[in-house]
C-alpha cells in the first residue's frame, strides 16, 4: 500500500499553467501533486564561447529550490554556492531538453531554462524537465511568431518521471514519503514517441534485478505518456 | 505624469494571499502591482549562539530573487554568493520585523522569514517587509494556538513603502520605470501606529531639500496606512 | 549626560592632516575624536566598463578597518572576504562623494577613494565620507594643476555626521559608547550648502517619532557645517 | 570498427597491482588499458556526525585527476574547487561501494576510498569503483586480521564498466576515442553475482531504444564478470 | 651607486614610535626610510586548539598592506582573499617572533601581532618583524606589570633586514628601487646576540656564489645590530 | 644516530624513471627513498599576459599531494583551495627551474611543470625541483627535436636537497622522522656547477650559528652533486 493510497501505476495529478510570469519569454508553473516548480525560458542571442560561429544553438538549464520548499528549511544555496547535487540536476535537465531540439534549426542563440522549486514533495528534477520543456516550447513559439526562426526546432516532447521499488513493489511517480524509504529509485527521461534519453537507477544499501528494472521501465513509459499529454494540452 | 498613469499619492493594487505553501509555519504571496514576493516564516527552536540562555527570541530574514524575476535575466546568486545589495536588504528586513516584536514574549526561539521575489517591478524590499510581517504573524499565531507562547509578541504591524522624486514630483510606491529614473528615492518602514522604524533616502547624482524630504514622509505615512489595512485583512 | 561629558550638540574635536602618504594623488588622516581614518585618492585613467566612451567620470570608494582598530580584535577581512556591512559602507561613501562631483567636468577617468580605519570609536563611515572628500579634492587639484582638467568638477563640499537618540536625548556625533547603546541612530550626508544627499535613520528594537527625527536633522545640519569648515581649512 | 581494433564485446587488458603505497591501509593501482587509477583506503575510527552512536559503519569516496592525466592539461581542481562532475563521480563511487558492504558488521567506523586518476583514457569512474573495491577489501582484511572486526562485512564484489553506442554499434568498455564520439553511453555497476547497483545511460544530442539498452546491459554483465575475476585474483 | 646615494652598508633612517593606537595591548609605528608599518599586539587568553592544556603559549602574526601603500594601487585583499605571498610573509613573521620567546614562561595564552603596511618602499616583511617584536615586547610588559606573567618570556631581541646584489654589489636594506632590480635578494632574521633564526636568499633569473652569500650575511649582521639598538631605545 | 641508520652525509637511494605517462611532453617518477613524486611537463604555446610579445618564454610549476601520500590522510586541497604552504612550494619550484633556463632561447611559450606527490617521507619540495628539471629537460628535448627551438635553453642542471640539524648534528636529506624533530632545517637549490639559486634555513623554536649554517651548505653541495649525476643518467 502506497502512503498516498495510489495504486502502483497511478501518477499524481498533473497541472501545467502557462504564462505565469511577466518578463520571461516562456514560462509555466507545473504541479505534480504537491511538487510545484516554476519554469522560465530566457532567450539569449549570444551562445557560449565554444559555439561562437558554429551556427548551432544551445539550451541550458539552472535549478534551485526555495529554502522552505521542503518540510524542514534548507540552507539557502546563495550562502554557500551550489551543491554538487544541484549541479548534477541542472546538467541532467539541460542534457534532456537538448535531446528534443534541432540545434541547427534553433540557430546560433541560447535558451536558458530556469527551474525553481516552490514546493517539494519528491520528483523535483523530473517535474523540472517536464515543465522546462513547456517553457522552452513557448519561448521558441515566440521566436517563430517573430519570424526569427523559420523551421521549428522542437523535434519531440521531452518528459520525465521517477519510478522505484517501495516496500518491495515497483511504483511510478514517487512522492517524498516513498522516495525517502525506497531501496531503489530511478529517473526516466523519454521523448513523446517513447525513445529513451536518459535512464538512472540507483540502489542505496540494496540491489535490484534486471527483471525489476524492466518493470520500472514499463511503468515509466506509461507515466511519461500521461505527462506528454498534459504538456500538449498546456501549449495547445 | 507617472508612467503607470497613477496620481502622485496613488499606491499600486495590493493583494496578500496567505497559506500559499504547504510546509512553512506561516506564508503569504504579496503582490504590489507587478511586484510579487513569496514570504515564508520558519520556526526554529534554536536561537543564534549570542542569545543562548538569554530568554530572548530572534527574528531574522533572508532575501532572494529568481533569476528571471526581472526584465533581463540576472545571474543566479547561488553561483557567486550573495551580493552586498542582497545582504543589505535582508538585514533591513530582519531589523524592521524585530522592531514590531516583543522578544521576551517570543521566548528563546528564532523565526526565519524568507522573502523570495517571484516577479519584480520595483519596491521588492518594501513588499518583503510588508509580506514578511504577515508570514511572521501567521507563524506566531500557530505557536500561540499550540500554547507554546502565551502572551502575543506581535506588538504592532510593520510595513514599508518606497517614495521618491520622479520628474521633479514627489511620488509614492515607485514602480521599476520610475525607480530607474528617480533622482532621489527612499524606503520608509513604519509601524501600524505611524512610528518610524527606518528611513533611508538617497540621491544618485543629485541632492534634495528638507522640504522635499518632508513631502516624501507625508506620502509614506498615507501609503503605509493602506498596507497595514491590507495586512490586517489578510490575517483576519 | 553623555559618557564623554559633551553636551548634546557638541561635536568631537576634528583634525584633518593632508599629504600623509607619499604615493597617493590625494590623502589625509582625519581624526574625529578617537576615530582615525586614513583616506587616499587614486587617479585611474580607465573608467569601469559601463562608462567606456561615455565622456563621464566616476568616483568609487573602498572601506576597511585594521583588525585592532577596535577595542576587541576583529577577524581580518582578507581572510573571509568583505562582509555585507563593509560593502554597504563603501557603496554609501562612493554614492555620497559622487553627489558633489560634476562627472562631465571630471572627464572619462575614475578616482578610487580608499578609507582605512586606523582606530575606531564610532562614526567611521561618516569620517570616511568627510575625509574622503578632502583626499578627492586634493587629487583633483593635482589634475587641474597638470592641465588635465580645465573646469573644476568639485561642485560642493560633501560631509557626514551621525546623530542618534541616546538615553532618551537626541545627540550629535555619537562615539562608540553611545552608538552601542543608542536605540536609534542615523547617518546624515549633506553638501556644503545644506542640501541632503543621503539620510539613514534606524531603530534597533525601538521606534522613533517624526518630531525626534526632525531634531536629529537639526543637529546634523549644525554638525556638518563644522565639518565643512574643517575641510575647507585643510585644503586651503 | 573500433579505433582500438577490439571487437564489440572485448574489454581492455585489466591489471590490478596491490600494496602500492606505504601508508594506506589498503591500496591498488588499477589499469584498464591506458586508464590508470591509484586507489587507497583509509580507516578512520570516527564516523560522520549523522552516524554517531548508530553502531553502523560508513564508506565514502573521493575522486581526483592529476592535471596532466589527460591529453590536454586540465586546470588543477585545488585552484577552483571540485567541479560538479567530480562531486557527482565521487558520490557514485561511494554509493556503489556501500552496496557491497554490511554496515553493521563493519562497525561504527569509516573507510575513505581515494581514487586518483594518474592517466586517463576513458572509463575513469568505472575503474575507480572496480579498483576502489580492491583497496577497501584490503583495508578490511587488515581490520579482520587485527581482530577489530569479527564477521566479514564484504558481502559481494562490486565492479563497474561503461558501455555505449559507437558508430551505431553497442560496445563495451569505451576508451576516450570512443567515449568522445559516442551518441549514447552508460555506466553499469553490478555485484559479483550479477545484481544491479546503479545504471546510468545517457544520450547527448540523440536518443536510444529499449532494445539497444538491453544490448548494453548484456555487454555490461559479461564485462563485469571479467573485472570481478581480476579483483579476486588481485586479493587472493 | 645606489639610487638613494647610500653606501653599500648604510641602513635607511630607523624610527620606532610606540603606543600609537589606543586599543592594542602593545603597538608601534616603525619607519625604515619610506617603509612605514603599523604593528599591534593583541593578547588572547585562548590558545589555538593544538595547544589546549599544553601549558605553552603561542605567538602568531598577520600581515596586510593598504591598497595605496604602493606606488600603483593594489587590489584590496579583502576582495579576493589573502595571496600566497601574504600568507608566506605572515608565517615568516610568526615563526621569527616565536624564536625569541620562552613559550613556557608566556603561559597558555596567545599573542596576535598584526603588521599593516601604511606605506611601502621595500623591506616590508623585515620591518614587520622588527616592529612586531616591539609591539610584542610592550604587550608582554603589560602582562608582567599586571602580575599575569612572573618570569619574562622575552629571551632575546628579534630583528630582520634584507640584503641583496644590486648592480653587481652586495648592499644592505634594499629600498623598492633596488629590490625591483636586484638579481639576488634575501631576508635575514637574527637575534640580538647574532644567532640566526631564518635565512632566505633567492635569485630570480640569476645565480649567486657562496662568497657573495657570505658578504650578504656580513652586511646583515651589522644591519640587525642597528635595528636592535633602535628597538631597545624604543622600549626603554 | 639517524633513525634510518644513515650516516650524516648519506643521501637516500635516488631513482628517476622517465616517460612514465602517456600524454605529457616530458615526465618522470622520482624516488628519493620513500618520497615519490610524479613530475610532468606540459608545453603551452601561449605565455602569461605579462609576457605577450616579449619574445621571452616562461616556466611555472604547480604542486600537489595525494590525500593519502602521508602517514595520516590529509584533506584534499580541491575541497578547500590550495594552502599557503602549497603556494609557497610551487612558487619555489617555478623560480628554481627558471634559474636554469635561457628564456630567450625558449622563445615565447610556457612550460608548466606539475609535481604531484604520490608518497611522502620528507623532502617533497626538493624532490619536486630535482624531478621537475628532468621533466622540463625532456619536454624541451622534444621541442628541439621538432625544430621548434634551435638553441638549447637548458643552461644548467637544477637540483635541490634539504639539510638540517637533527639531534645536534648537521645532516643531509632529511626524511620525515628527522624533519619532524629537527630544530633547524633548510632547502638548498643549486645548479650543476655549484652556483646557488635559493637558500632557505629556518629554526622553529630554536636558533643556529653561522658555523652550523656553513656545515649545512657543505652537506648540500655534496648532496646536489649526487642528484645531478642521477638527473644526467636519467636523461642520457
Amino acid at each position: 500500500m502506497r502512503p498516498s493510497g495510489r495504486n502502483v501505476s497511478e501518477m499524481r495529478p498533473i497541472s501545467i499553467e502557462t504564462g505565469v510570469t511577466r518578463h520571461a519569454e516562456g514560462s509555466c508553473l507545473i504541479k505534480c501533486g504537491d511538487t510545484h516548480v516554476l519554469c522560465t525560458a530566457t532567450i539569449d542571442e549570444r551562445v557560449p564561447p565554444f559555439l561562437k560561429n558554429s551556427g548551432l544553438g544551445w539550451v541550458t538549464a539552472e535549478y534551485g529550490m526555495l529554502p522552505r520548499a521542503t518540510h524542514t528549511r534548507m540552507r539557502r544555496e546563495a550562502k554557500n554556492g551550489q551543491s554538487g547535487r544541484t549541479q548534477e540536476i541542472q546538467r541532467l535537465i539541460g542534457r534532456s531538453l537538448r535531446a528534443g531540439i534541432d540545434r541547427v534549426a534553433l540557430g546560433e542563440r541560447q535558451i536558458v531554462v530556469d527551474c525553481d522549486v516552490i514546493q517539494a514533495d519528491g520528483g523535483t528534477r523530473c517535474a523540472s524537465i517536464t515543465g522546462g520543456w513547456v517553457a522552452l516550447k513557448l519561448a521558441i513559439a515566440k521566436l517563430m511568431k517573430a519570424g526569427l526562426i523559420t523551421s521549428d526546432p522542437m523535434m519531440e516532447n521531452v518528459a520525465a518521471v521517477s519510478c522505484g521499488i517501495y516496500a518491495g513493489q515497483t511504483v511510478v511517480d514517487l512522492d517524498y514519503a516513498e522516495d525517502s524509504e525506497a531501496g531503489t529509485d530511478g529517473n526516466f527521461v523519454m521523448t513523446g514517441s517513447g525513445k529513451l534519453i536518459e535512464l538512472q537507477a540507483s540502489a542505496e544499501g540494496a540491489t535490484f534485478s534486471r527483471q525489476q528494472f524492466n518493470e520500472l521501465l514499463d511503468l515509466a513509459e506509461a507515466g511519461v505518456a500521461e505527462l506528454v499529454a498534459a504538456q500538449n494540452a498546456a501549449v495547445a
